[in-house]
């Protein structure tokens, strides 16, 4: 019996949901190392739509979140709520603008954010069995509400964002794109991404990091 | 001066749209190869809007093509009247349902159907010049209407599809999903992709041999 990896999506494309490349490369390097997956995302409206061409936000058109990530997963997704740690023994964020609009409220409150409630709830099993967590691009910003205080992430060194993370009790470490950090004593893997990447190359690169850390850390 | 590829899109979504891991794995190898690309798609309506998670067509919802494609192209995409065939060393379509429904008539007209008439004119340029042309799930099927009779193309052992390429004059060859078909003659590669691949890492391999052949006839 094959590995399990849980992959929690907030939608589809960079500025409104899950970022694709991010996503795409998880599965890819879950999939080579002979891991298997599903996919989940919060069956809920998306914070809003946002033309990708031009930028702007679409007020008149709403989306799913939970749909719109099923395009991400070609078809093969759960809500998150359906969401049992204990059939998984790792679970794995990707990033995307929708991290911060749909699962929780960073783009809007900063370090005063909430997370939505059935991540929070979907997280708290794996954190509580030390399962470990990968968590990429903008995501590792909810890891001190997430999973509590004093853990070490990476979202490479924007002075905003690690700010944040320092208000809410987080512990922000500096690191390149092809790079990761890991906080060996919480289980928690994160890598920059597209918080820094200028090519899907260099994405790939930390995000394969991530993976392979992931698969070695669930053999511990 | 790296070598550029364009790479033509049809939305986002395997089932109206571009297939999101085939175009990703595209230009994940491009990058790998220190390739440059652009990403074009028409700038219309989408056939169908499918809800990607139950399966079914949104008969209420519109959206446009270049603008859904703009997600996977991180934004970075321009209209496919706009492609300029002598500013590029060669072209690659992935597949996705969008290619049998925004790109060509396929889906509902079979070998009778027609291409949109953007891309036939942008794919005569590369043609012409004997760039090399990659097309990969169901794109293949457009050959014949695209480029002329008698050209070796796959998409992987679907009798219905292989038979309506015979029926337009284009030659078909079985294929695997982890391999590819080449035509030396008329510089054209294929591969089956998610035609067959029930894994992304064996859509990966086809998607990087094409891609790595690709590279090698922009050399020749």
């Amino acid at each position: 019996m094959s590995k399990q990896v849980a992959v929690i999506l907030s939608g589809c494309g960079v500025q409104d949901g899950s970022e694709i490349y991010e996503t795409t490369l998880t599965l890819l390097r879950l999939d080579q190392l002979g891991i298997g997956y599903r996919c989940f995302a919060p069956d809920i409206d998306q914070h809003d739509v946002i033309d990708h061409r031009s930028g702007e936000a679409r007020d008149d058109e709403r989306r799913n979140v939970l749909v719109e990530a099923a395009r991400l997963a070609r078809g093969d997704i759960m809500p998150i709520d359906e969401l049992e740690s204990d059939e998984f023994d790792a679970v794995i964020l990707p990033g995307g603008f929708g991290v911060a609009k749909n699962l929780s409220t960073f783009a809007e409150d900063g370090a005063e954010m909430v997370v939505q409630t059935g991540l929070q709830e979907a997280l708290a099993g794996f954190y509580e069995d030390r399962k470990p967590i990968g968590l990429m691009c903008i995501a590792p910003v909810m890891v001190p509400r997430l999973l509590g205080p004093g853990i070490a992430v990476t979202i490479g060194h924007d002075p905003g964002v690690a700010g944040a993370i320092s208000a809410m009790g987080g512990l922000h470490r500096s690191c390149g794109v092809e790079d990761i950090v890991v906080d060996f004593e919480n289980r928690v893997v994160t890598t920059p991404a597209y918080m820094l990447a200028t090519r899907i190359g260099e994405a790939a690169t930390g995000i394969f990091k991530l993976v392979d850390r992931i698969d070695e850390l669930m053999d511990l």
